[in-house]
């Protein structure tokens, strides 16, 4: 438990360092946001904000899991997790590179953003079935049994993945919230770790898991100094990438796939409010949400930015605590 | 753990389900905060907000932490700390009451204050001395040995008790400040007792703790619903003085006194900027802040008031997870 709090504490120390180092950085490449058209007319004031902020979080994230991890993993299982995390970032920082920098409005190409995302999640749900202490089998919150997947793992991991990163990114649109919930959702596979770390007396894994998730929480936590209403800065895609990345890796690795409506539960429902909003346009010809993803129905609906984040935090905390029931915790 | 968790829900539920019940009704009852005039010109927007929604906490906490008080507690130790707690609740609802009702501007006297407080604490530090699973000692952070102190324990905890309680009032002054790091403080007791409870295999007391600490987080976190930026409702001296008494309660029950120069770092931080400010009026007839306590400095430093409370909360965990580490965790 001791190593994975002092990552918590590294990683935001990184991000109180990094932030007067890299933001005038930014400023002077101009880095700053081209509000998305098609957001709510209260946002037009956040135009020419900062973003790629989630750099920031890359940094101090890598550095302080690496850090920390257990000797035996630094090359083995933590590197992996890294690696697979940073190339989602790797994904968002193109985008987000494309968009701002070269003033291309659509970033990276449907098909090119398909096919990277393809081959980075394929190679993580080979990584996963092949590693003995993973393997194929979920564990099913609530009955206490885990359930073998056989091959069905890979397209199964692979769709959760792509799914969680996405997500991500659509709940990234509000000032501070993407970071707020990210930070409980980690926290709670932290603790999840711990237990399972007891009651398994199995080591390697669930100590790399622990630092993982403490060395996200951190940087989430450290980033919403800068980001939280008003925020000076914002994530980027580069940053709800990041942040999907490695909800999603850590998930896996706990084998607990099945717990993400819970932990990650407003990323779920930024997710089905698009897919909803989307069909019923599709079908129905009428709008379900004011706006989608839900937090900019609710921002219409006269909630201010901040009690939004404050309710999707809330919300995030029982979900979590009822993900931790579920797992008899 | 599981039924912290479920009290933590419960807790919150129960917020939920007041706010609509309770809002109207202090609304119909006319209790609307009178400003005070030496706030920050800023504040001035918040003339006429609702106050005295700590009520609603005190309700929430209270069923919440009596429905699922291990059995044979609930007419031993929980009573006690409910009745300590809900005893300051008190003093600060009289308090509340006097200004926002009856429109005196001053609320209780100095000396009835200070009277009713040293005798609640005084009924509090003997239970405490007396109870033989709580006794006169302390534990120490980071050294790991027990400090017994004998028949001083009874002053020194009147002093903490009263110290702290006073501190949570002077540290609510920004829209969802107070409850937030309170969320924090409690949920840091709640998983201290859980460690406590695994290392020592004692029962009563540490699982008593934790749904104390479980219910007052849960309605903490609740009250941010209507207390986030901009606030619907301010908790008033009731709120604080519940608070407060709280996470006191926790901290004796539990032997950590020595510990809240970190657990609650923001308490003692807005109390001592209080302090200094004073002192240095009174001997330099200079002032060392822009305005007393801390969070107005930094807001006339031109920081809006939810990045105060950002900074405020980030502190609050960094400190938690310290404290965390202190105790070998």
């Amino acid at each position: 438990m001791r190593s994975s709090l002092f990552t918590l504490i590294l990683s935001f120390l990184c991000m109180m360092a990094l932030g007067p180092v890299i933001i005038p950085l930014l400023q002077k490449l101009k880095f700053g946001q081209t509000e998305a058209s098609y957001g709510p007319q209260s946002h037009a004031a956040k135009q020419g904000t900062l973003t790629m902020g989630g750099i920031m979080m890359a940094v101090a994230f890598t550095v302080s899991a690496f850090a920390f991890a257990p000797a035996n993993t630094r090359f083995g299982a933590m590197l992996h997790l890294i690696l697979f995390t940073l190339g989602f970032t790797a994904i968002g920082f193109i985008d987000d590179y494309i968009k701002v920098c070269l003033k291309r409005n659509l970033g990276l190409r449907a098909w090119q953003k398909i096919a990277l995302q393809l081959g980075l999640s394929f190679g993580m749900a080979l990584y996963c079935y092949l590693n003995e202490q993973i393997g194929s089998s979920l564990i099913v919150p609530f009955v206490n049994i885990e359930w073998d997947l056989g091959l069905f793992y890979i397209p199964f991991a692979m769709f959760v993945i792509i799914a969680v990163v996405n997500s991500a990114n659509l709940t990234d649109g509000v000032d501070g919230l993407c970071a707020s919930v990210t930070t409980v959702t980690m926290a709670t596979f932290l603790l999840i770790a711990l237990f399972m770390k007891d009651a398994a007396g199995d080591h390697g894994l669930s100590d790399s898991a622990m630092v993982f998730c403490a060395a996200m929480a951190g940087a989430c936590l450290g980033f919403l100094r800068y980001n939280a209403n008003p925020a000076r800065i914002f994530m980027g895609d580069v940053g709800s990438f990041l942040l999907g990345g490695a909800v999603v890796a850590a998930a896996l690795v706990l084998r607990l796939s099945l717990l993400l409506p819970m932990a990650a539960v407003m990323y779920v429902a930024s997710s089905l409010s698009d897919i909803i909003q989307i069909g019923s346009i599709k079908l129905r010809h009428k709008k379900v949400f004011r706006m989608a993803p839900l937090h900019h129905h609710f921002e219409l609906g006269g909630m201010s930015e901040t009690r939004v984040v404050a309710m999707y935090t809330a919300v995030t905390v029982l979900c979590c605590l009822l993900a931790l029931i579920s797992l008899g915790v």
